[in-house]
């Protein structure tokens, strides 16, 4: 607590996801006053084909991220 | 906003989420007034081996949908 | 199965909500081919100061939906 | 209802996860006095590179569970 | 981790919710192999006008749990 | 997309949610290399005593955050 779900698309590495959990940790803690051991994040890939805005899935659109 | 997570069975085909995030659209734009941009929908994949209803997996059961 | 979760921002009517539901649940049954039976929807309100795009809480902006 | 969704780490085997859905749904009907069938569970596998504790990914750490 | 979240109509007693989340841990830590203190609950109160089967919400239902 | 779902105890003030949103979108774009625009997130503040970490509620515990 606090409890952090982050659904992203799939594709990103795994260097990416590392540093993105250890900053979003210390930016929670920083501003929440809480401590590191208290922040647990799960980190959901979610294909482009599952993920539509505006009715329309992402799949067609830009390239991965 | 709105946001609509939707988990379902793993094995509809891709014609049928890109059918359903259209249809589910739009009817949200209809009866709640808002605009289609403002829709998310993220779709989850489950396999029957991790859905249960009444203390059994779906596994055993029906065929596909 | 499906199971369909829906934010939204707090302030719609019961009558919407009523409408809702009603409606996507015909939607997905039409799209999907399962029936009414095996929709579950879940509706959470969610406060317009806890909700953000871009970095800032929806609070300051729009009228309700 | 009640709905139960569980996020744990990937590699369990087939027969744990078909005994804890069993098991909960059990404990649940018990305390909360609903029936079986008002009872679903979703489980999410999810990776060790996809969840960290205190900033840090579990990747690095112990072994599967 | 595990992180168990729990949807349940609104109107449990707090002494349910206390016997229930030790339960449902007691239970997963056997049926998993865990300690205790790996296990996270989240249980959120849904409304019954806020929850839908079949395209009709439980409002209009049975008494409450 | 990305989506930050985050469950927080209850008690918070409105300044430090508006802040943890507006560094939470900084770090993630920052991270991910996304627009700000691009980046949603909902906070939803848990009770105490619907929270429940080695099978008790934290309710009993320490002060609030």
């Amino acid at each position: 607590m606090p409890l952090i779900q982050v659904d992203m698309f799939k594709g990103r590495s795994e260097e990416q996801i590392r540093e993105f959990v250890a900053a979003i940790t210390l930016t929670t803690c920083r501003v929440l006053g809480c401590s590191a051991g208290d922040v647990s994040i799960i980190v959901r890939d979610i294909p482009r084909s599952r993920w539509a805005t505006g009715g329309v899935l992402a799949t067609a659109n830009s390239p991965p991220p």
